[in-house]
């Protein structure tokens, strides 16, 4: 089959990744659960990965293939596996654990100790077929198309994720600030939006990406190349503050709102991770607030937001590319030139 | 009476505060109440304010008397107070909050919106008599001394706030590290132990801090000057990380463990505010950490404290000192000199 | 002025009431305040104080005036009072509170150990005037009338505080089940749906009732008349059953649902006290389920759902009624004859 | 291998069961694990299941091996096993768990809905050998003897769970009530004092049992033989009642308790079974308290306990008995007359 693989890591997206022609990975677990690609969505994260971000985190053997958004049909099943058959329409969650460490027990699917994550630190989805096992399968629901779908597998349960520890902490009459209406954030800031009744203000430097975050459920926008970002959210919070920041950039600027915009007592999310956190220790004792970083979401928590999408409180905007066009993809994400998230159909 | 008052900032401990002979305050509102102080705690927070460091972040009239953890006996109430009366032994909450803004009305009261803090926005208990509320004073139980108890006003119940949130997260078989075992450390230390079951590493450069720490129920000792933090929290945890982190320096040494101490989902509480948070998003993203920056309690935590206190779960090592002496304690507090808790008894 | 006063116990609710000529209420305490009323809510709480069902729970000073969800306009003031004037419109928290007491310090308004409830323990709202305090107003918005939003004060909130404490348990893909969709049901139907993403089953005996649910959000609705409650939330779940049931009803009946229609590990929340509950402890054991009583929500609350009502998403279905005409609505409730809530209007 | 069976539900303690010779169990699932059972001890719920009160509660085929606390060492292990080997001592949660529907991916075993609980719905502990899976055995700490850890299985997760929910809710000032010091309840108590730090009052009709909860950390026990329960309750909280109550009886009389003893917004706790629970919905809603009914613990919590136990922090009172004297244990524990936790040591 044909399979996108990373060989060494690169800062030439044009380069990034090349079609070899390898064998088609079969069961050799009892769990074992192959499937057959329908869509692989594109991730700001598989750029990070080609240029060698993640190996000083993780162990990368290359050449790898990368993608860990898939989504497609079960083809082969291990002989102990009961959730699904083959023909089953599934989204796969990026992880396969082992459910028996400690971490997989507490339902922790993202710290288990001998996990395996699809295109980071095993094959992933940018092929006709992926190996993953029952425990990473979630069936979908009739009339949920899995190409559509197949971005939730990531940047859908890393912003569910996020959200869901927001709401938790939200109120009527509090302020949610999302920053950056990106893949993730117009994931995120819906989510918020379905599961708990604060004011939304979205952030965002590109004003269509502010237009997306208004028609999904946003009261306020600010864009920082013409506004105060502080001030306006000091205004619109009457002084207080927003209780929950969701910060789907990461960089310095956006982590050093922090101090100025969160709330007493309230968390600054970080979910992007383009640059730095950097403050005085005092700064985050007086305003008594945190710096929560957020990794993807749990196995349920992609169960919980296929039932957020089939109610329809959830949409993703996806644009479609062939196998042979993903190096394309990589350049123009890199440009910020995709419209809503790009899947890869092998 | 007499008042230890702070006329200018100044790096200059030596020539700190200026005893000023000033009118003694009265009660103003229906429910004000006066306390002669019996004991005033210095904490490392006196000399941060003498330094300019707050002024950033409050507005601070001066001259001011400084002194926010204080205990003593009612002298005169307001006319509608009735939860003491004359005579009775109190210890006073720093922070003297109006009851009717939203956040005190969800208990937090350091969030209020109209707060006066003794000794750092108001006069504190440097001094004869305090001015303060009804909302402030908690009656002490037979006893208790207020002069032993005073430091758990500010010291004791920030390690205590600090301790109660990491017990929320702490199993039995996890492990809680403590950073820094001086006034507020040795105090948190306690609270850790007595409400909850996990292992506890200290962590100090001091030999006779990580003794007491012993002592006080520490499972494990490390001394950064001899020993490699990381590498030893490694070990104690089979390479997991520690559940929680309640760092009472907040150094830039010492928030820089969290990447490679804090177990996936952790929190590393930053109590002390010696340094600062450095680190890329990445690191938060990939371990899922949080930096909590943590504040002084809440009225009703300093209860709790009090209860502990009577349980005989909590002690406090002090040294007293006389009002004339504020600046010598201001002095051999920064050189690291001072045994447990310096207390002024006016 | 004109009060509607309960004179004695009655089951004869055409006799309940009794309009008598009173002092208007003057401000006593530097906190107080007096409220022109402009609506005052009719709850089924009414008539059971008048059945003297409330009298071995609280102490009841008879004549009282009833009547505990007020709106109207500031008149007089104490002389600390800074969080209103006159002439500002207000919704009052049923209970004026103390703030000094350890419940009042954690937020907790309706465990005040010093508490009053207008129309349970004092006079209430059936009057022309209302005597009550800073703690227990709420400013209202621009263009919200304070007759509409009179039985915010009790109803809503009621309905609110069962609906928050069922939110924190609610994932997409659960179902909420809402048993009685009246007076208070309707409310904390819609509250749920603001603040969380569940399917929602609705249960009552009357059709227009499971009409105007389904017109508010309800996924589902049940009519035990001509349905088998347990099979119906047995087929829409799967066989898992309801994460959260909101029982507005208490009955016998509806409490013996829990066992069989509430999942292991979630509530059957007792609003409504229409009757018992009576179930084998091994019964909660098998299905670790549980009974929670609740009870009117915070001041905090009330701001809450005050920002939900301006937000529009909790709708209020009232009719108007003249002080002089208390008994037939009291008559009217008694026989399930009022659409919506009943407001009075002195 | 020899096996205690129960092949028809009876009230006769003295022919509750028949000690069989059967096959011994093998594996026959990749993640099977065979155990020879070196403890396994009997429980209250032994009884209730002889007596058929389990019957309507779930399927059991008969004739069937009881027991469900048992530990003792690994003899045999599927081909995917990585947890244990050969020879390693492990103690063994009672529920078989699938791993794969949402329950067990929410960290939730015992609502597993393909669970399998020895000794209750498959066959269990009473044997000289048990059939169970790789996510049901926890390999124990060195120093750590199978036979005097078996109860834990059961009785001690049940105990440890029940207290974890509730230490979650107490604070130092709180009270905890404990109603029933025998083998769950003298395990619970350990639990509530090394995981908080309330005031512990100690309820049973036993003075030997109430010794003993004084030796384990009980500040205050009450014999209701003697003392009436709600005035004492009462009188050691000021008025307030117990925030929470641990009741390992559920009779109609402890569960009657609640009213008068829980604190607004606490929680009694089911977790014995021996009765009903008869309330009007009136008395839980003014005193805002829950009946939870609680359930055996999770894998994760066998885990905690283990540790709690390898700290020294619970202690378990047992006696040991041989295959053969099944029934005199049936029987004598009937009459109350074990002291301490009755071990079977096949």
């Amino acid at each position: 089959m044909e399979a996108a693989r990373l060989h060494a890591y690169t800062d030439e997206m044009s380069e990034a990744l090349q079609i070899d022609e390898v064998d088609r990975p079969t069961v050799t677990a009892s769990n074992g659960v192959v499937v057959e690609v329908e869509g692989a969505g594109w991730c700001q994260t598989d750029n990070h990965i080609i240029e060698g971000m993640w190996a000083e985190y993780v162990d990368q053997p290359l050449p790898m293939t990368l993608g860990h958004e898939n989504a497609g049909t079960v083809v082969e099943t291990g002989d102990e596996v009961r959730l699904v058959e083959e023909g089953d329409p599934v989204i796969c969650h990026p992880v396969q654990t082992c459910g028996i460490c400690r971490p997989c027990r507490q339902g922790e699917d993202m710290y288990c100790e001998n996990n395996k994550f699809n295109g980071l630190t095993t094959d992933g989805g940018f092929a006709e077929y992926l190996l993953t096992n029952e425990r990473a399968v979630i069936p979908l629901p009739d009339g949920v198309d899995p190409t559509d779908i197949a971005p939730h597998a990531d940047a859908g349960i890393t912003a569910y994720h996020a959200a869901k520890k927001a709401v938790h902490e939200l109120n009527p009459g509090d302020t949610a600030v999302v920053i950056g209406i990106g893949g993730l954030g117009h994931i995120g800031l819906q989510c918020v939006d379905a599961m708990s009744a604060p004011d939304i203000v979205a952030v965002d430097i590109k004003d269509e990406a502010l237009d997306l975050a208004t028609q999904l459920g946003a009261t306020h926008t600010i864009n920082p190349t013409r506004d105060d970002v502080v001030a306006e959210v000091d205004a619109l919070t009457d002084g207080t503050g927003a209780a929950q920041v969701l910060d789907f950039v990461g960089a310095d600027q956006t982590t050093g709102y922090a101090p100025d915009i969160v709330a007493a007592g309230g968390d600054h999310h970080i979910i992007g991770y383009g640059g730095h956190v950097h403050e005085p220790s005092q700064a985050l004792v007086n305003g008594e607030f945190a710096f929560r970083g957020t990794l993807v979401g749990r196995y349920t928590e992609l169960q919980e937001l296929v039932a957020l999408v089939e109610r329809g409180d959830v949409e993703l905007r996806t644009t479609r590319f062939g196998l042979d066009e993903v190096n394309t993809v990589a350049e123009r994400l890199e440009h910020g030139e995709i419209e809503g998230r790009a899947v890869i159909t092998p």
